[in-house]
């Protein structure tokens, strides 16, 4: 175990009596873009103090074209750096943590978390060299850290990924709480349910503002409990007793693979575990003590060949589509150890992450054309709370103000239409933007200031070098292609020496288009020599004259406008 | 009424007695792309003859950049041309028609459709100028036209577009039955409910073989009649009586236009029909009748200004989140005449098609942020069949053999498993593919041989010029922009005269990282320098060094691979 007494040594500051007029104020900054699905990180601001709620990245946008990731703008944060007492993580989800290694060079402070969060963002730390450098401290459930004017609880809570926390946050203004991601799970696979009765105690006590999960907001009803899914596991495993089953699913759902892997033990099965991820955090969990594995039940991909398939169950990623994991690979014959065969079984242990349904679709039709049974019925559970178990949180906790969180503007919109339902009035309510200054005191709650906040781009290992003007290149590009027009002109008399020579890229088939092309060579060549008639010495008016000529003819010939670069290279 | 009795004075041949051991036979050949979802093309062939059953489009896939629509590749058509009797088509869906204006250009043979459907396509013949050059001709349903040694009967079938019809196709080796997209809709909004009479009277004379709708083979029970969603517009209007209200659906919907306008009526509501292809398509519904509009409800948009909210419906399009389509601009204040305002209903009448689910989520929160009402629930029924409605055309026509179409593998695949389970044999069950030659007769259904089929490309005014080659040169240059690297040599000693020089598009900011491309021109320097001072006077040689060392150097310092494209010019 690491975890134990914590030996955080400043003053807690948040006892004093509050006296004068002027009541104490705490001020809430979502940086991450709420906009932007994922990216979560909210600075909690008091006084000298600021302490940072989660540091997530986003996955790219459609329109963010050959963009890895996206990392939160921290700006404001940097400017303030003496005030940062630290980063309080909920759980361990890429959009929560995937972003410290990158801002953690930035703002070295110590990070805070539950023991399998701090497991997995110590996965990350090695990767990048940030081990030595990066003081963490490991926080049970329902003990309470303190930083600068804040203290902080963490409150045991469900999620789809174990050992989540929401957080009470106590400031001299008064008391926030942040639910992080939850559902509200009676009977989890792993430890205890949410702590209801602490959020109730809390509650009686009054609660200044909650900032609650609004994910699934706009569904009515309860999301069903984890084990719900290992009981579709074991109706699966019994009806194909005779067949290889492959399960695909998040590599942090770790509950989930427990589950999996109970029932092939129950059903005799060796089990394998693929994909890079789903390695890495079934082998961080599994040595915190998060997964219990029968001793000899997990068997290496190489000891397959030794095993009949009624006999085997493959856990692997790839569950979104993605095109490099595991299954996809599996299911296209790229797979060097494992291909689909016709009798295989492979179940779907997940739901589509909006906007991955086409590519979801494409591999379950590749493992049905290779012959597989492909299930994804009833073998899901949601990891994020319903309406009506957002209705339990306000209920229980009362809260003065609503900061609804986590989701899209709609969801935002869904998780205020509750509150507004619980008897939290309309104008206690409010709706954040990234970047946003909210501040809070007993009597207000009010958007004060809008400070520098949203995402920037990573691509391979640049973080900030491109932009919108990048990715406008980018998008023309992709869409239309290029044509570069090049000459040389003589340096002193501006005469022609070679060219204008064109050279297209994703713009059409050179060898069908040889006339197309000629006459584009015609048009350019014509400009240049007029413009040679004409004495025009300017270089940038004859680069006009060329990309005006040529985008003229082709958008009147093919109806198409692709970029047009023309380079006049000087020679003396 | 345009229709009437058709004079089709070719002779019917399809009566002869079939004599010898030799059994007449038929081929099936796919020509769209089963996979490629949308474009719905069927050659059939017998003896000396061809009919075509369908004619659609497709829209482009995610890596098919810039590129506008996909027709079909109808080189098998052109080889047998003078075999090619006719189009038959089944119902004016863009997946069944849109290709129309394109293929009929090389194969100029009439199209036979019913009334709605021939109108919708002569609105694309128009655009083309195409209506004097081609012969169409309108059927009813229950009637039969003779093309080459085929007869066809349309036969009345529901869809969420009026007027479809099934195909009963006479062949002297025996009847195929076409089913078209189709659902079983009881209480149809226009018209008859299917015939369901015609389909048992067919089975019981003998079916050879029955192509079936498999888009919904998956889903289980039977799909909601058309009138459902007109009772939930009741329920909304009654709710939302003094807001505007504003329905997104698709426009060929006529039946859901119908049931708008109904409701407006009943309400007291003047109707706005806005959006381009709204407009045009329920204009050529209300010309032949398949609309009924009651007078003085129907108004323009720029009468709206007199008319409070509660007074106005608008219809239009956009439903699927489509960027230029009237509701997202008007949900982002780029539309002329409409701004989204609050307290405004806006119903989405439709679900999101797979891929558009990111879009559609995104028009959803721009309405929501203008404070709008999105209303999405019971709002639209599927055209297409469940799993008891195929059950039911099994049962009533109890077809020989079985051919799936319309849908992914994975629905093909589901309609196989509802043939089997209505007592089709396995053996007899053929799930084709895009140019399979499928060749029928009395005792065997097997694929015989393979042709030319698939997609071709349509990029503005261009047919067939962009493909493979170029789509991959696309997607390179919109993952990572492109590196131009410009030099010239003077021709007859290969000195440098100019260069070599730097262009960079869609890579980096070049401002923020003059330091990287300052060290990029050095080592192509370098790289150029070396080549001369060994003499190597090989372009192809220079080039390749340009590339090679310039791709190495930035892998390394950046993890990126942008195109580079090194361009040499010839100085005398």
């Amino acid at each position: 175990m690491r975890t134990g007494k914590l030996r955080d040594t400043r003053e807690p500051r948040d006892n004093r009596e509050i006296t004068g007029d002027e009541s104490p104020k705490v001020r809430i900054i979502p940086l991450g873009g709420l906009e932007q699905i994922g990216m979560n990180i909210t600075a909690i601001e008091c006084e000298d103090s600021i302490i940072v709620v989660d540091c997530g990245l986003a996955f790219p946008t459609d329109d963010m074209l050959g963009i890895d990731l996206v990392i939160p703008d921290i700006s404001y944060l940097e400017n303030n750096i003496e005030k940062v007492k630290g980063f309080v993580i909920t759980h361990g989800h890429e959009d929560h943590i995937g972003a410290l290694p990158y801002i953690l060079q930035k703002i070295n402070v110590p990070v805070y978390g539950t023991k399998l969060t701090i497991g997995l963002i110590e996965n990350k730390l090695k990767e990048h060299n940030l081990m030595k450098t990066t003081k963490r401290k490991i926080v049970r459930h329902g003990q309470t850290i303190n930083l600068g004017c804040f203290r902080v609880e963490f409150i045991k809570i469900n999620h789809s990924i174990v050992d989540a926390a929401a957080l009470a946050i106590f400031s001299p203004a008064g008391v926030i709480v942040h639910t992080g991601d939850f559902k509200i799970d009676y009977t989890p696979v792993f430890g205890d349910a949410v702590d209801l009765q602490r959020f109730a105690e809390l509650g009686k006590k009054g609660v200044l503002a909650l900032m609650c999960d609004s994910t699934n907001a706009i569904r009515s009803g309860f999301t069903a409990s984890e084990r719900t899914v290992g009981r579709t596991f074991d109706a699966i495993f019994a009806e194909h007793a005779t067949s290889r089953i492959i399960v695909a699913t998040f590599s942090s759902n770790v509950d989930r693979v427990q589950q999996i892997i109970n029932s092939a033990y129950k059903y005799g099965r060796k089990v394998v575990i693929e994909g890079r991820s789903m390695v890495n955090v079934i082998g961080t969990a599994s040595e915190l003590g998060y997964i219990k594995i029968p001793d000899g039940t997990l068997i290496d991909i190489e000891q397959m060949k030794n095993y009949t398939d009624e006999q085997t169950v493959l856990i692997t990623t790839g569950s979104q589509g993605e095109t490099m994991a595991a299954l996809s690979r599996m299911a296209s014959h790229l797979h060097r150890k494992v291909s689909i065969k016709p009798n295989d079984v492979v179940i779907f242990s997940s739901h589509p992450i909006p906007g991955n349904e086409k590519a979801v679709s494409k591999v379950i039709n590749e493992l049905a054309q290779q012959g597989a049974e492909v299930i994804s019925q009833d073998t899901h559970v949601s990891g994020h709370a319903c309406a009506e178990e957002i209705k339990l949180m306000y209920a229980l906790l009362h809260p003065k103000f609503a900061l609804p969180v986590h989701g899209e503007y709609r969801h935002l919109m869904a998780n205020r239409n509750i509150a507004q339902s619980m008897g939290v009035p309309k104008e206690r309510i409010l709706i954040m933007s990234s970047g946003d200054v909210v501040e809070l005191d007993k009597d207000s709650c009010r958007v004060v200031d809008h400070v520098q906040a949203g995402g920037i781009l990573v691509d391979g290992l640049g973080v900030g070098d491109v932009g919108n003007i990048v990715l406008r290149d980018r998008q023309n590009l992709a869409q239309n292609g290029i044509i570069i027009v090049v000459l040389s002109l003589e340096k002193y008399t501006g005469q022609l020496l070679a060219g204008p020579d064109i050279v297209s890229r994703g713009f059409v088939y050179v060898r069908e288009s040889e006339d197309l092309l000629e006459e584009a060579n015609n048009i350019v060549d014509e400009a240049v020599q007029d413009c040679l008639r004409r004495h025009v010495s300017d270089w940038g008016k004859i680069k006009n004259e060329i990309r005006d000529s040529l985008s003229d003819f082709l958008w009147k010939r093919m109806k198409r406008s692709p970029m047009i670069l023309p380079i006049i290279m000087e020679v003396e």
